[in-house]
């Protein structure tokens, strides 16, 4: 290991811009000279990922970019399991002492891998303070403390990066803050989370009920034992904040942000979905509200027009759909998780990191404007919902009328013979959304309605003429 | 006009980091003391939208981004026409001295619109050795001379930036350049010309057969008069030349890039790919051979399976499928021309070298490695071919030993009448595209052999068994 002087950089000597002389590699050879020295905090899937790149393909990224870099430590909670586990790394880079590795002044750069809030927050605070660039995965810190966090790397002249944390692989955030960092951007809607859209897909692809598709998904490992966190949208949520942040510079908290998961989705109203044209799967979307200033932030399960580009995206892979004013549409799309992927995001942050850091410059400030978010109630959308109620003459009429004493009107509707009592599946034209919720709340309270069950919003062309396919295979 | 002294910048000093002490606007305020000024070089599609975003809404994007445009001069050929077309932009900042508004002192970066090598070559040549960053969205002048203008700009320590010369609104060059920066990047392929992309897509969706198609494209505004440079592959072919020096470092010059084009595509090629559960698309190729260090550099009409995330890249959309070694499949999509999208990616590539030219930084250089293009004949591939034979006994055992004779193996014939004649269609398993040329000579020089037809690369799973779906319309 080197043991060099301490590293020096923009916001150690107050002079952006400048670098201690005995480590001025601005010089093209500067790589020959002096490693830029990594913290790894967490040594996980990602974590170890990451510690094999740089500990086995060092000359080979210097090779590419320019930029050697060298592990100073790594941080773990239990140093026995993580120096068994570990096979290309050497056992003497880890320690339990996470503080004092940041705080070394050998350190250049930390990546925090440790996810969640305490003590990952501390220690990317305690690094950024010491002059030193973070690069983090951790969707839960940047929904939370993103913000604060953003400030305290401009206040101390370096950055705070985190590609990794919103759809691993898919270069998304340095699309949204710099190539469309002059685009007024109206939407930004993701399918970031691998583990609901896996399901989905193969509740629509083969009928497998929601419990049947789980359960696959937790044998193949796309899905924790507890998947509660992806399947009630907590985790989409953290995504849908951060990338409201980067898209509209809002200040939303990731616990704030209003979710539906996919729990209630029924394959049922997959096939009812496919056979009007349409396809299931968990949104994640920031968007300005009639034409802005205000922006909603939302996750639910909605019914996408099977001709949108998110409708393609398959099993455990990600995407984010942006509209930008003057760019259109555009869609980023690769694998939201997994070791390799999500290292090769880590990776492309700590190069970008260590480039600024010998340059004595930093990624622009992500955009910060002060917005409002809007009430649920006051948004407008299609809704698609299916009610079980029972089978007998009158039934259709008392339900209409609560959809009209509401002013939510009817698109299309079908009736399913279903054992004793009957289905019926609405598809509204566009409405209030505090109308909707008051029109459910009707329904629920109709003795002829038994059961409302799924709530789906339907997205893109929600006053279009409706065209039924053929009937989908287990629909009845 | 602000007629403040001579912009002052990093190669001026000849201090990389240093800013003239009168324009240091690293302070937050900067934007408010001082706006960047841009000579824009052309006033076409692409300009026009530059210039009205420039002029119309500096304000907004000062806003969002911190920097502050301002239009220093517009340099056109015509005078007198372009005048007469800008609505929103001041008469006077036109003039058809392009290498004076380039070299006055008071212009901070130059945007290069005019498309073609001469005089854009020289104009950018002069722009970077006055320290000037540029953004040009001229892809003939970056396939053909990227490599060496990419060192001028390195030499002067100033940015050259691209994105909006290969598909349009899409990030591409940023996120290769520097998200996949630690990647080993092991093939790209772009659907990257929206003219033959819209063309294919009707062919494909409404059995148009090819003239026509190319004809409706040329209504809706979508080909030019003269296609040839979109059909023929060659405006395909510089951009990939541009990506494989992206992705591999290689020096490849657009116009050395094997290509073939779309016009001998039929509607009847078309079906057939359908059939076999393909779409065909023209796609612009840069991949390792072999795992490398070998690069192919290609442009061909291929036959992509309908699974595949590029197969549902329709009409005029672009798109870049790549595969990395840790990263997987990434793709990014979005409109790949247009004068507003196009500018958009402008926009960026400007607010990017603004901010690095106020922090006296600049992007980091391309990759460059030296690499060996193979030779086409020793590439592999599946393909599919169509022959017109006379129809009697005995042909499809000529046919079927000429294949033989050259090593090649089928994988699936079909037979079909056609008038007097008859059609066959093969699918090969992977074969030596050298011994494929061979074949389709051997195949020619054959008395039952009337006409060669297409032949196309077959994209994917090559030697998976053909599953044939119904036969589509418009086959028989």
């Amino acid at each position: 290991m080197a043991a060099g002087p301490p590293a020096a950089n923009a916001a150690n000597t107050g002079l952006p811009g400048t670098v201690d002389g005995a480590l001025d590699v601005r010089d093209a050879s500067w790589a020959a000279v002096r490693p830029v020295r990594v913290a790894l905090l967490g040594h996980g899937h990602v974590g170890s990922a990451v510690a094999e790149l740089l500990s086995t393909r060092a000359e080979e990224i210097a090779t590419r970019t320019g930029v050697r870099f060298e592990l100073a430590g790594i941080a773990v909670h239990d140093l026995h399991r993580s120096r068994r586990a570990a096979h290309d790394v050497d056992a003497r880079l880890f320690t339990d002492d996470a503080k004092a590795l940041v705080e070394r002044p050998d350190v250049d750069v930390v990546v925090e891998l440790i996810g969640g809030l305490d003590p990952a927050r501390a220690l990317v605070e305690a690094a950024l303070r010491a002059g030193k660039p973070v690069v983090s995965a951790n969707k839960v810190l940047l929904a939370q403390a993103g913000a604060e966090l953003s400030e305290i790397a401009s206040a101390n002249g370096v950055d705070l990066l985190y590609e990794a944390a919103v759809a691993g692989a898919i270069p998304v955030i340095r699309p949204l803050r710099e190539s469309l960092a002059g685009e007024r951007v109206l939407r930004v809607m993701g399918i970031v989370n691998g583990t609901t859209n896996y399901i989905l897909t193969r509740m629509a692809d083969d009928g497998m009920d929601y419990a049947d598709a789980l359960a696959e998904a937790q044998q193949l490992g796309l899905a924790e034992r507890d998947p509660s966190a992806d399947v009630t949208g907590d985790d989409a949520a953290a995504k849908a904040a951060i990338l409201a942040g980067l898209a509209f510079g809002s200040d939303v908290l990731g616990t704030t942000v209003p979710r539906e998961g996919i729990t209630g989705i029924s394959s049922l109203d997959v096939a009812y979905a496919a056979r009007l044209g349409y396809v299931v799967k968990l949104l994640a979307i920031a968007e300005l509200v009639d034409g802005g200033p205000d922006v909603s932030v939302r996750v639910y399960p909605a019914m996408v027009p099977a001709s949108h580009p998110l409708a393609s995206v398959r099993g455990a892979f990600n995407a984010v759909f942006v509209e930008g004013e003057a760019a259109g549409e555009l869609m980023l799309y690769g694998r939201g998780a997994g070791g390799a992927p999500t290292a090769s995001a880590v990776l492309g942050d700590l190069i970008d990191a260590a480039r600024n850091l010998i340059a004595g410059a930093h990624a622009p400030p992500p955009r910060r404007s002060p917005t409002t978010v809007r009430s649920v109630d006051e948004l407008r959308s299609a809704f698609y919902i299916s009610l079980d109620v029972v089978d007998r003459p009158g039934v259709l009429a008392e339900v209409a009328a609560a959809f009209g004493a509401h002013g939510v009107s009817i698109r299309a509707m079908e009736q399913d013979g279903l054992g004793t009592g009957a289905r019926l599946v609405f598809l509204t034209h566009t409405a209030r959304e505090g109308d909707l919720r008051a029109t459910l709340d009707a329904l629920d309270a109709l003795e002829t309605v038994v059961r409302v069950g799924s709530v789906l919003h339907v997205t893109g062309d929600g006053d279009a003429p409706v065209r039924v396919r053929d009937a989908p295979a287990g629909s009845h």
